[in-house]
């Protein structure tokens, strides 16, 4: 067998993306030789224990980290800056530090000032999830075809950066780096602003009286439930993706508002042809989708 | 074998929605003894003829109604007055005229005009479709486990609304009468706003500039993805349903927007509590369609 990826790699935080990325490296050894959990909550850790997803689970994020060559920290964006802040004193010399935070900004701006020297930092991005949460949701081919966003900060290595992509592209995703306030602004558009609009939408047909609201679950399937599914995902963690990315997730909500009002508009006054070409591209866009494979 | 419900069904569009009922009707003979089809498009005739799924294809309107205990208005929606008045003067006295528009107001008001006192005409939806349109995207399947909902029209006779209920009932579907206003406006949260966001927030994605319009065609799985596939439906019907639902749809539309402009504020000012309430609803919305059944 080949050498792996690290000696020893520390995922903090086991939910979704966590214990998906620990199911993966416990397949074969060409990413860790050991792998070692940490979750600030004792059920999460209790949990992934007796699932076995890992070789072993710490029972702090000090001893998590003892030895590790890298670290990845797997928890909402908001949780981001305390977790780093308690583990880096106890990081070894040379060690990456990683994280798969939907903002990119935010992540860095709060983690930098407890940094070290002598340690890596490289945020990162799986662009991967599904609408379920917690160490049971998560499963090893999660990432696979799917894209990492790597954000590299000012000034830093590149080797260590080269390693994180190798990372995710054993466990089967693409990898491309790109400046952080690039990647929120395109995340802002493609996941921020319709997680928004699911929640809203979900919130705005629970405010109808009584037998509308129940008629809204009863014929769902005409257009409604495709945008509950990702009305489903983990409160917590899509509150602070909200607050991370506020200034780029409200500019593209007040584009969209404009293209919506400009829509309400048409119907109001009866513009087809308005009507028909924002229509038409909607099924342009669906079409390159198909033919990229990313329907 | 029992008696078929008609003896002659009469299909006039045969699109996704008619193609399926064609497809259904040809399976068995309980729902009629003869299929007969009619689209005003000549290459939808043929295609029609080609495909085999009905027992004839009739060269023009009246040719296709002759006879008919029970014609099947499956045009869209701006298309159903002119198609009415095409056909009723040369339907037999006694038979059934009943449509699947998405709106139902509009199609009543449109039709009564041209509707004769010997024949009984009464409004239903089914609510089901896919993405694709046209005849070669029918399925005898589409109506199974889907509603139809019957909006009789004031004074008519209950046995052809009855006979209507069963014609979709044969299908599959479950059917239940409501009041026209009712049902638009129920349909204009479940769909008609569903798909306005859709359409709007691929405009909206298509109107960035070069290098942010392809990331969002390749990061789509994280969230937007699931917005477009049903932006990828047919624009003339859509177009028609936005324009014949215009009231009750920018009522929606405008509850929408308020609902969204108070998360924006909430996301603006960090009103934490606020943006956790509203995704919990979503979450919530989504686990009532699982126990339903219409996830």
């Amino acid at each position: 067998m080949t050498q792996p990826l690290f000696e020893r790699l520390t995922v903090i935080g086991l939910g979704l993306i966590g214990s998906s990325l620990a199911r993966r490296a416990m397949q074969d050894g060409s990413i860790a030789r050991e792998v070692v959990a940490y979750d600030a909550s004792p059920t999460v850790r209790t949990r992934v224990a007796e699932l076995g997803i890992v070789h072993r689970v710490a029972d702090t994020g000090q001893e998590a980290v003892q030895d590790a060559d890298c670290v990845v920290l797997c928890v909402p964006v908001g949780a981001m800056a305390p977790s780093a802040a308690a583990i880096i004193p106890y990081m070894r010399t040379g060690a990456i530090l990683t994280d798969v935070g939907s903002t990119k900004q935010s992540v860095i701006r709060e983690i930098q000032p407890f940094l070290r020297p002598d340690l890596h930092f490289v945020p990162a991005h799986p662009i991967a999830g599904t609408e379920y949460s917690g160490p049971d949701a998560g499963f090893s081919t999660l990432f696979e075809g799917r894209w990492t966003l790597i954000t590299p900060i000012e000034g830093g290595d590149p080797e260590p950066v080269a390693k994180v992509a190798a990372l995710w592209q054993l466990c089967g995703a693409m990898t491309r780096e790109m400046d952080a306030a690039h990647h929120d602004r395109a995340l802002a558009i493609v996941s921020h602003l319709p997680h928004l609009l699911a929640f809203t939408i979900c919130g705005t047909a629970d405010d109808l009286e009584g037998e509308s609201r129940n008629e809204v679950l009863q014929f769902a399937a005409s257009g409604f439930r495709d945008f509950t599914r990702i009305a489903a995902s983990d409160p917590t963690m899509w509150r602070d993706v909200f607050l991370n990315n506020r200034e780029a997730l409200l500019e593209m909500l007040a584009r969209f508002t404009e293209d919506a009002q400009a829509m309400a508009r048409a119907i109001r006054w009866g513009d087809e042809e308005f009507i028909v070409d924002r229509i038409e591209r909607g099924r342009r866009i669906r079409r390159s989708l198909i033919e990229i494979k990313q329907a």
